[in-house]
């Protein structure tokens, strides 16, 4: 691993940014406004950090023209700071070598293929039938199960587990612990005790996703699961059989989708919020955090569930009251006819 | 691992089914109403799919004797087209072969004891006081903690661990991540700080058990934590020390159960749904997606909490209006004393 | 492993006990109160046990003073009968050995640095520039990746993944599964797909912590996520990158914090409780389970938010009028506005 430096007039080359103030700066790494030291930097993008911008000791700042007035450094100017800082951040981090090859720890089965410039880390098992492409890269311990494949450029963290009949696209991003293509959870009850429903489906995860940590997608029953292309995935996240999620949707962590539910595109699933078996939401919705979604979602916006925080006395009156509602309102509406009966 | 061939008629004879139709034709797969071909099996359990039967292309389709007259294709005859399908499907599951034995990469104590049918997958870690029992097969990756057994024909499928003094009975199914007898989270604070609880019993899991990915089940703090024979978890769910979980319990995804409560047998709890520490519930208790169970349930039937998913900008008004709920019932009941006393 | 034995006398004097009755006696172990033999300890800290306590079959068991009348064996006297139970108890707990040095299958990278005193079970990872400290115990399957370091003392139980710039105090207890600096989920949107952000940042676990089974904590965008010392995590919990929990605060089972939060001192959070990004908890604030917390809070004390558990045929009609709960609050108003014009 080495440090990377570019000059600011380097950085707004290569993003096709104006900059205002040193062009010569050496820029080696990032930070915070607060934080960043005179090689580093660092970006404005919600106006309520202004104050920290005119105190800031960032090399540079990309940031919008309309606050380049309260820019005490040099400036990179940007439509979107944060998307701007965001592809040039990139250029700062550094990623450990991944040697090309297999590592002698490793297991590899006869009847697996392994492209030459892949990097297979320590203790990975590879099953028959595996397929792991150009550039991609498994961190140790990964298990690649049975008819799985690791489309190029992907990255595979560490400890992944793909089970059977996964396939992951290009460039897909998985973090450690993240289970894919698990059993569905099918049964049936026979009487007094239940039979599995074998799962004969498999998982295709599209180009450009991201699976984070502890995440589960199980393999479908029959058809496949799907997520297209550029689904983003948190940490632990669970992922029922037969699930279908649009591309480019967002889903925050410990959020939950059961039994082939469809989700749309550009979506927005808040934390730990759950979407009930078989249903569709349309694109583009946004679902806040910890809600139900306990019926499907045809027109685009923003659904919730849930009550408000309360200091636990007050809450515990009103909760109280809550168990008695459909009472209530069938008194307010006998109240109502007494009125208008005077 | 090679495909699995039968007649229309030999499923009829092992199943003791009745068959309307070609009988000689030879099934290979299995597949839904919209996607099975010629050679597959599918099935009608739902009337719901009537449309998707008088359309398939399925070699053979398992229904009721009622739905007989809109099947365009050879039938079987069941009771419950879902139960019988369920059991003919896992004739078709094709598995990985398990060979005898322990792999070169396993690294096994001297303290273990390993039936000579059961098969340790690479980088298997078996420990001191272990055993695992005839035809038990562990997938790569799995840790057998000291003092842990592995029943007849269990099956973990990669990377489980069973932390310490675990036994699983036999049949049980186990998947990727799961992490069965670990510290029960066992606290004494000490005037300004924690001392921890040695945790000192063990897990009890049941014969024909079913595990799902990333689920965690601790071990007791002085009696073992336990799950009944058929006790069904799926993935991400969390059992805490000393739970007691009855017979034929399915526990959907993301559910989690708190220290010492007693689940009855024949339960279902739905995803992502709670019941606190202490309680108990009866046999024969649902409990609806998302709900927290608060206080026992003694008797049979179906529970829940929350409130419905609305559009944002509605759900505002009526979750601003539960803050003061109480209040509000307060002044309902101060106008029926109004209006009694005119 | 072997059983450690103590009379009851030296347990007194170890802790600083009174005790009354047979200080001959050898303990061996521990047990409830319903459960233990002549030769275990057991205690009661709750009075509505005192009715085992009659019944007990225990060698001796540790209470408080007005508890001895209803004792009917040997009695250790505590002011605080848990905390000395917790104590006592550490005595009987058995540890599998753990060799000093480094398993023969374990995989250590030329530049990482480990204490002759540590442990470093079968089939580690060990990459470049981690550092093990004096005595601290890496179970199997431990991944530590490059600038990670584990503090003296610290035991990483089994299948820990330290991702990138982890630093674990001393004496921290990390459980299986747990997977610390993995990728903060840090995203922007770019016309019509998202850009990664670059997770620069670190995490840095206290002295004396405990995380649980398959918990997941992400690594800061730029600072590092901090826990302060003694926090203690159950298991599948989610702390999102820049997350900062005061000392001695405690989190129940499958309880999340998103990101930039930062949470006080001793604050207890219960279990599948959320706190969303960026909002600040004071010290010494109690969640209770499944709760929201949706604005930051500025004083002590106990909050909550849901609605409880009913049948689900009465909790229909109560959450089908929460729906409507706006317009009854404004239809009870007008009454009142009649009611007063009369």
């Amino acid at each position: 691993m080495s440090v990377n430096k570019y000059t600011v007039v380097e950085l707004a080359e290569q993003f096709g940014l104006a900059f205002k103030g040193d062009g010569t700066r050496v820029i080696d790494g990032v930070g915070t406004l607060a934080g960043a030291s005179a090689s580093q930097l660092s970006f404005l993008s919600n106006s309520k950090y202004t104050a920290q911008l005119t105190a800031t000791c960032a090399g540079v700042v990309v940031l919008r023209e309309e606050n380049l007035t309260d820019c005490p450094t040099t400036a990179l100017v940007a439509d979107d700071p944060y998307v701007a800082y965001a592809k040039m951040a990139a250029l700062f981090e550094r990623r450990p070598d991944a040697p090309h090859g297999v590592h002698p720890s490793a297991v590899v089965a006869a009847g697996a293929r392994i492209a030459s410039t892949a990097s297979i880390g320590p203790c990975c098992v590879i099953e028959n039938g595996a397929v792991i492409e150009d550039g991609a890269i498994l961190g140790p311990h990964c298990i690649i199960g049975p008819d799985c494949s690791v489309g190029a450029q992907a990255r595979l963290v560490a400890r992944v587990t793909l089970v059977t009949r996964v396939t992951v696209g290009k460039r897909v991003l998985i973090h450690p612990g993240a289970v894919i293509g698990s059993d569905g959870f099918g049964l049936a009850f026979d009487r007094d005790h239940w039979i599995k429903l074998p799962q004969l489906g498999g998982v295709r995860i599209g180009d450009d996703c991201e699976i984070g940590a502890n995440t589960t997608i199980d393999r479908g029953a029959l058809d496949d699961t799907v997520l297209e292309e550029d689904v983003r995935l948190d940490n632990q996240i669970q992922i029922a059989h037969n699930v279908h999620i649009g591309a480019h949707t967002a889903m925050a962590g410990c959020s939950a989708v059961a039994g082939s539910a469809k989700i749309g595109r550009y979506c927005m699933i808040g934390g730990n919020a759950g979407v009930l078996g078989h249903l569709e939401l349309a694109d583009r919705v946004t679902i806040t955090a910890k809600s139900l979604v306990t019926h499907s979602i045809r027109e685009p916006g923003e659904y919730s569930s849930g009550v408000p925080l309360q200091d636990n006395r007050q809450w515990r009156r009103n909760a109280a009251r809550f168990k008695h509602l459909d009472e209530y309102v069938r008194r307010l509406s006998a109240l109502e006819r007494d009125s208008k009966d005077e």
